[in-house]
């Protein structure tokens, strides 16, 4: 008798990336990677930030197209809202993050999704930014994820599902702990 | 005579945002901003993030037009390439973020801008995400930040302008600091 086993399908291929861990597990220098972008003043608080090639396995990897993104401040600023402010970028880089760690985990837990909503709210006190206390901080004061997820699991599956995403998800990485940033003037 | 002075026109109204210091400095409550997004799993890594409204000034804030935003795994990693990748929004937003506060800076000194250039470099030992080395963190091992200005300035007085920028700048104390993140399923 044939038992046909139903195998989640949430279109993430995880035998390859289980082949890249292997991979690089044998060859850690190939997992050096540099992710980069070039950003372009247009006017006032308008920029475009251009996103194309990245360095890795070794070598310069160059994708078939490339992603610009305008960013400006909003009306209520005094500026002209050409696209999400550089702190509404750092949500989308998060919710994106931790929505891919979950679609991968998942697929590798054979839990078939049939939605995943994140609502992301980032508390910010603009004393900081615009220098009137310098005991506030410019940056946000907390972050909040909210998952609404529709998949055959039950709750408990679903909150290790996101846990286990968090735990390797670079962008909460990046937002929990410091990174060093040098700047300069060429 | 007159003296007609050359005033910079860098496209930031600066006496707005001095008035908004003026009027926050007068009602904090009122700088106690909500920023939010939205994301939605498409399939695979490929996520769709919306930003829309956000908080502040005491009200609801709802823009006339809506931002949504794609996100994506390379083909590298066996994925579709609809967007750029996560950690690559948050270069997005910290050359973005450094360069509104380049311009705001540059029209407070009265520097006129012609042109402002940031490329942005972050390495990622690729072993921290995929779990094979817990000693190797998810995210960024740094970023580099290079500036080309083109600008009635000398070199000293740019240097001083990237400065203010990067002190004042909400991404650059975002990364370089720890936030509290909370994520939980509804």
């Amino acid at each position: 008798m044939n038992i046909s086993v139903i195998k989640a399908d949430n279109g993430v291929n995880v035998e390859a990336l289980l082949g890249a861990r292997a991979a690089l597990t044998e060859a850690p220098e190939a997992a050096h990677f540099k992710w980069r972008a070039t950003c372009d003043w247009i006017r006032g608080t308008h920029s475009r930030t251009t996103v194309q090639g990245f360095y890795g396995l070794g070598a310069e990897q160059s994708r078939n197209k490339t992603f610009r993104y305008d960013v400006d401040h909003p009306e209520l600023f005094a500026a002209e809202d050409n696209g999400a402010t550089p702190v509404e970028y750092v949500l989308v880089a998060l919710a994106s993050c931790l929505t891919a760690g979950i679609a991968s985990v998942a697929q590798n837990r054979n839990i078939q999704l049939r939605s995943v909503k994140a609502a992301v709210e980032a508390g910010m006190d603009m004393q900081g930014i615009l220098g009137i206390d310098s005991e506030v901080r410019n940056g946000f004061d907390g972050i909040k994820v909210t998952f609404v997820i529709d998949a055959d699991a039950t709750h408990d599956e679903l909150a290790a599902l996101v846990a286990q995403s968090q735990r390797r998800s670079a962008v909460f990485d990046i937002i929990t702990n410091p990174t060093n940033v040098a700047v300069e003037v060429a």
